[in-house]
């Protein structure tokens, strides 16, 4: 192997251990750590993660990165897949990025992100947005010095987008959203006319956590969970962890009265763990070695939450399962009537417990207001109002108060602007590498009817997740659907869904 | 500040954060991680420990201790228990020692260490002492190359004591250990004698791993663990460990047919991470904010597992305990019976699993082995045959193969060569401990009888604990018994007991 690319290797697989090190604290931190160590956690990843970013913007790998110029053309020559050169590729992308903001700028992010959690916390629970409105004024005010640490961009907002959606252009997204937009509003308008026609009363009752946890092992396992390299914990606010693709850790909730929240964000956290444990080991300790982007990663999840999960074959499989773990609320439920309730849409308040409907618009709304804010079209004291009247625009709902309006997020509040998009671009991905799947595979549906996993997990790993960082984001997707990101089958496949079940013309 | 102080104060902030990330690594490798994971773990740990040998080597470092020789003195002059001078002086003998030994040799001897590890376990397994030798015999010669590195020491051996025992020399070593030697051989013979006078049967039978928990947790809750600052877990090989003193992490092993392991081995555990939750919170991230030696932290659990766990006060509590939680064995056994069950003494083949009175001549043993070794007076090939003859000589036991012998213990396979002695000493240093504790503590029985801990565990945190490193271990002992470590009180605590309990003249 060239001498360079060997050292750049080197260097960035001790990155890699750096920032994994890191997350395995951040882990640990949300299902294990004693609640006293706090103040020490805080350091100790602090220190990996300054460590990580001075040895990423180091001078050495820009050096080593100019010396291999020449190579990584004789690579890609040679193999337009080649993996070396993608690796050349995506560090180069990344190193200049990281290089273009001071170091300074980088630890004021961080602080201020930090003392604006803390004050949305204070603020959320006091319904003040007033208390939070100064911290959310700095967080704006550093992105926007963030953004003028580049150039060349057609959109300030770019900036920030590119980060969480590497190549993503504002102006795609808002054509995307716009379409979208002008899709769901009515058809939202039409199914909360009909809201009658589909309840989820089922889903309600009393389901001991320990028999919740006997369900969703079941369920994962068929899906796919190997207990060999992977865990699942319980964490207050749910998420995937993973620290390479042989070390994958799911959390969950579970909700004495409520069994949907850990059957449907178990599977969605499934589908983020499943893209990376199923990423090329080969891959492992490199920049490559991970999902692509924010919204690709989301299309997992989704797929495998809302377009495998409240599927009518996969629900036929829950249904089984929950009538065998809870026979006294399932034995008597036809499975047509649980497909039904894990269906309902409905607008609501709150984002994070929207349906798959209603929930892009959630995102639009936020998507929206973010841009406004960094353009700094929009005075921020006046968000809470513009908030509010979108909600009732968008989704025909009045908010009560802040806390259930603006300062329900927690991303604002840590200085995350521009991360948004990637969920309901995620819900858009997903529907077009479904209608790709179902073309490729004919006999999905039964196996899915069994619960079975297997043909859309090995799929999902040949086109897409095996691949990690090595293509762009939009050549990923392009690659498996011969399309750039459409909204046209997320829509196809809402209306295939809902038109019959709301009794919808 | 003084800003030289000031900024070695940082490195060492960011040094300790890098070691306490790999102990977290570490604590996960062994509680958590999937099986799959280990050897992307391996790397992560060789990153993590690499970049913390870099930073302590650092000429910085050295530049920094140097500048601080006057400022030292000056703040010793000032107050001669001075935070910042035990800092400084600690500082400068670990880094003066690291520098000493070649990266190279360093990392050789991880990776030799490796190899045994791997041999080890084969050879334990088909009890082929041969298939180990060779790597044996590298790990000794690395530690000679080891040895060869430093200066000025009277016996080889001290070099590789010292890393595990600051200041302790062989002929001391030797001394304690001779005398020792000369007070068990006859005492164990003569309990031997009467062996059939105490049996622990009723330690032994069905003993659900639940409910051994909750006797557990109940137990470890009355002594001094916390749930906002501790947890307790199941491993394999049960050890401690601690991310500073708001984060103590204990670990323990169920086993269905025998009570004993879980109850005294976390005791045991409870003992060693007491220490580190005690160290004062102004030494956390320096390398004064850990416990002082080997020895002295092994004194801490055997103090609570053996003089603690197993004394007539607490075993009442404990019965009382077990009585409750397991009615069907313990409900007609007499707390006299419980007592003398947990006190039997036998000689045994194997360390780990050895009572406190025999378990100090397996430590002899392998002290006087391991001092041959080093000084290459005893062929390697003879270990196994003078092994079986000293557990002849001390124990009066026949081992019938090397695998219950000198295969028995991970040490010295992974290089750990100077390590054990510390486990003996620790009895020592508990017993000498606790004849000061009982003389400050006129109630401590009484409070012991109800399960009580919190007396001897703040006499503990005043006068041992909180002060980390900050001393040596020589004058951390004999600040608090007026005395150096010392052979009599142990033999008077043992005698004490067994007497009685074996009916001995």
């Amino acid at each position: 192997m060239n001498e360079s690319l060997r050292e750049l290797r080197e260097r960035l697989a001790e990155i890699h251990d750096l920032r994994s090190a890191g997350g395995l604290l951040g882990w640990d931190q949300q299902t294990m750590m004693p609640e006293r160590a706090a103040p020490l956690r805080a350091e100790a990843l602090g220190t990996l993660g300054r460590l990580a970013h001075e040895r990423f913007t180091d001078d050495a790998i820009g050096s080593l990165l100019s010396s291999l110029e020449g190579e990584e053309e004789r690579l890609r020559a040679a193999d337009p897949e080649s993996d070396d050169a993608a690796l050349i590729r995506v560090t180069r992308i990344d190193w200049e990025k990281s290089r273009r903001v001071p170091d300074e700028l980088v630890a004021e992010m961080v602080r201020a992100g930090a003392h604006g959690h803390q004050a949305w916390v204070e603020a959320r629970e006091r319904s003040d947005f007033a208390h939070f409105l100064p911290y959310l004024a700095r967080n704006v005010e550093l992105r926007q010095r963030y953004v003028a640490c580049f150039e060349g961009f057609d959109d300030p907002y770019d900036v920030l987008l590119d980060d969480y959606e590497p190549g993503m252009k504002t102006a795609e997204v808002a054509a995307l959203f716009a379409e979208l937009r002008g899709e769901l509003v009515p058809l939202i308008a039409a199914v909360a006319e009909h809201a009658d026609r589909v309840d989820n009363a089922i889903l309600h009752g009393d389901f001991a956590p320990a028999r919740q946890r006997e369900v969703v092992q079941r369920v994962l396992s068929k899906l796919g969970w190997r207990a060999d390299g992977w865990r699942l914990d319980e964490a207050a606010h749910p998420f995937a962890a993973s620290f390479g693709p042989t070390d994958v850790r799911l959390t969950t909730r579970y909700e004495p009265d409520y069994v949907g929240m850990s059957l449907y964000g178990s599977i969605h956290e499934f589908g983020h763990g499943l893209y990376e444990s199923q990423i090329a080991p080969e891959l492992a300790r490199t920049p490559l070695g991970e999902g692509v982007s924010l919204a690709v990663h989301e299309s997992q999840s989704r797929l495998w939450e809302n377009i495998v999960g409240r599927g009518r074959p996969f629900t036929r499989y829950l249904h089984g399962q929950l009538a065998e773990v809870f026979p006294e609320r399932f034995g008597a439920v036809a499975p047509e009537d649980f497909y039904r309730a894990v269906n309902r849409v409905a607008p609501s308040l709150i984002r994070v417990e929207a349906d798959e409907a209603t929930y892009a618009l959630h995102i639009i709304l936020r998507f929206e207001l973010e841009q406004a804010m960094i353009a700094g079209t929009l005075d921020l004291a006046d968000l809470p109002e513009a908030w509010n009247a979108r909600m009732k625009e968008y989704l025909g709902v009045d908010v009560p108060d802040d806390a259930h309006g603006v300062l329900q997020d927690v991303h604002w509040a840590g200085g995350d602007i521009g991360y948004f998009s990637t969920y309901a671009l995620g819900n858009l991905i997903g529907a077009q590498l479904w209608e790709r799947a179902r073309a490729d595979l004919p006999d999905l549906d039964a196996a899915l009817e069994q619960g079975d996993g297997t043909q859309l997990r090995e799929w999902l790993g040949t086109n897409l997740h095996r691949h990690g960082r090595k293509f762009t984001p939009r050549e990923t997707v392009e690659r498996i659907t011969g399309a750039p990101i459409a909204v046209a089958p997320f829509v196809r496949y809402l209306r295939g869904k809902l038109t019959p079940l709301y009794g919808l013309d």
